[in-house]
């Protein structure tokens, strides 16, 4: 096989085999495939897309690149999630613990902040001591105890991916939804999760402007989930505003601790409920979303969604928040 | 400027300025522009095209990257010949002296066997001792003194178009009119000819297939030469068969000589009689093509084009073919 032919095809707007993408990814994985042919083939791929299974493969391949988090020994269902991006999206730092004190195991690897977005890890690390660099032993560890664990994406986390994304920056090719929902799902469906719930914002602030786009991503990320065997469901979420009243690491992080007392910003309370109670029927720990959101109101106003936090936070090297601040 | 924002712009379908162009082809001749981003972006012009316009500024930019042949010395208007390549195609090789015998001064810069095409370069030096390397001050001499030189392209004609080319035979992206158009023109006006007539093969031996993509190419091409100031002509011409009855290098300078000597193939002489008879009347040599053709008869019929010929090859370091053969 070669790579030029494949280029070829791509750039004649067809379809190519699982092989070809495999020879794709692993020339990637490698290194032994250069820049200028992969950057070429991404730029083909922007301009003639992909079908759901080109992507689909082109996620397994990612996925295969490097390890797969094995999450097998740790009972419940675990859930992951991830967001698109948006301004003041501080929803995982307060989902995954509140999900957590609901019964639901959410194990949670994050990004840094891209473009204008922040990032889960840029944020979590304005808490003095805060390690996102946990080993998968650390990580299972604090998941088992806690019940949600949230650190970086491991170096052996589809490194394909992380190689691809690199040369993507710097050649226009970012913007793509094959390549955009392949990226996403190689890293969610690599962390071992049963579950994927995704949270695709849309809007001014977010990387996706209209809701043709974001439907779009969200149907291409839920399709490649549900062909991996893997529960997936994407909401498309408003980010024509940004979320909270906070935009700011250590900022976001105090209307993070507000709202998981229940008193956040309407907003984000609104965006944290329908996650939550998603996520615990999805979990089955309840029957329906109803039942679900009482679980849900009970874990914020009794503190232990508070007090779940605090534990992840203690057991990954920081100091939890207080449970009652002045008011 | 960044190079991913010009990318990003011909991605999206826009128009690149001439500073854009200027700055893509300033950074490939410098190779300061690294081939991942040169790459991405000879793709998207594969897929997006370019004007008119902007097909000539990157024709003027790859021209500025290197050295103008200056034959502005030599008396005479000067006419330079560039075929896109064909099986058989040897029409320079009996064109050039054929011209040159009939007074007009043809200065050629010929390239290597590209694909499954022939080339000029390597069907001369099966003639032994004859070199294609003579610097431009040879060359000029050569031309002053015979009316014809061929030899190969000098480094320091249009560099850029040269690293360029050699990316795109990796990276997918050789079948593109502008960049075929740009690639041919840069090196053409590079060689400092007052008219320019391009012979554009079609069928299936040539690399443009159909009619539609040959007019395309010849069009392109006539307005990049226009725009510079230079008279262009193009002409498209069959490549259904191979041209003649010879392919290969050695027994293709064979059927040169017996073209040289008016016996060539019937399809040979046509090519060779139209083209010939449309040069001189370029060069205003004569009034019309009817008188012109009767000049390029008399110049096969008294043996002074195959003289050309010959004198040619032993200016070049090559001994001349006999004027009589064994009939």
């Amino acid at each position: 096989m070669r790579v030029v032919d494949v280029i070829a095809k791509k750039r004649d707007g067809c379809t190519l085999s699982r092989e070809e993408i495999d020879f794709f990814v692993n020339g990637v994985t490698r290194g032994t495939l250069p820049d200028y042919q992969a950057s070429a083939l991404l730029m083909a791929i922007v301009l003639r897309g992909m079908t759901i299974e080109e992507t689909s493969w082109l996620t397994d391949s990612m996925v295969n690149s490097g390890d797969r988090v094995d999450l097998s020994d740790i009972p419940g269902v675990k859930v992951g999630k991830h967001s698109t991006g948006g301004v003041g999206d501080k929803i995982s730092i307060v989902l995954a613990p509140l999900a957590a004190a609901c019964g639901v195991i959410m194990p949670k690897m994050s990004g840094r902040g891209l473009g204008h977005t922040g990032g889960t890890l840029d944020k979590l690390e304005s808490i003095p001591g805060y390690r996102v660099d946990l080993r998968v032993d650390e990580f299972k560890a604090v998941l088992r105890d806690v019940g949600t664990s949230i650190i970086g994406q491991t170096a052996s986390l589809a490194p394909a991916d992380k190689k691809l994304y690199a040369l993507r920056d710097v050649t226009a090719t970012i913007g793509s939804i094959p390549l955009i929902s392949a990226s996403v799902m190689s890293k969610k469906l690599a962390e071992g999760s049963d579950v994927v719930v995704l949270d695709v914002k849309c809007g001014d602030g977010a990387f996706m402007k209209d809701e043709a786009d974001a439907k779009a991503l969200a149907t291409a990320m839920v399709a490649i989930g549900t062909r991996a065997g893997v529960r997936t469901e994407a909401l498309i979420t408003d980010m024509d505003t940004p979320l909270g009243r906070a935009v700011g690491n250590a900022i976001e992080v105090v209307e993070c601790i507000e709202t998981l007392k229940g008193r956040g910003p309407d907003d984000v309370m609104a965006v944290v409920r329908r996650f939550a109670s998603r996520v615990l029927v999805l979990a089955g720990r309840e029957p329906n979303e109803a039942a679900a959101l009482c679980r849900v109101e009970n874990a914020l106003a009794s503190g232990k969604a508070l007090e779940t936090f605090g534990r992840m936070i203690e057991r990954q090297g920081g100091t939890a928040p207080r449970r009652a601040t002045a008011t």
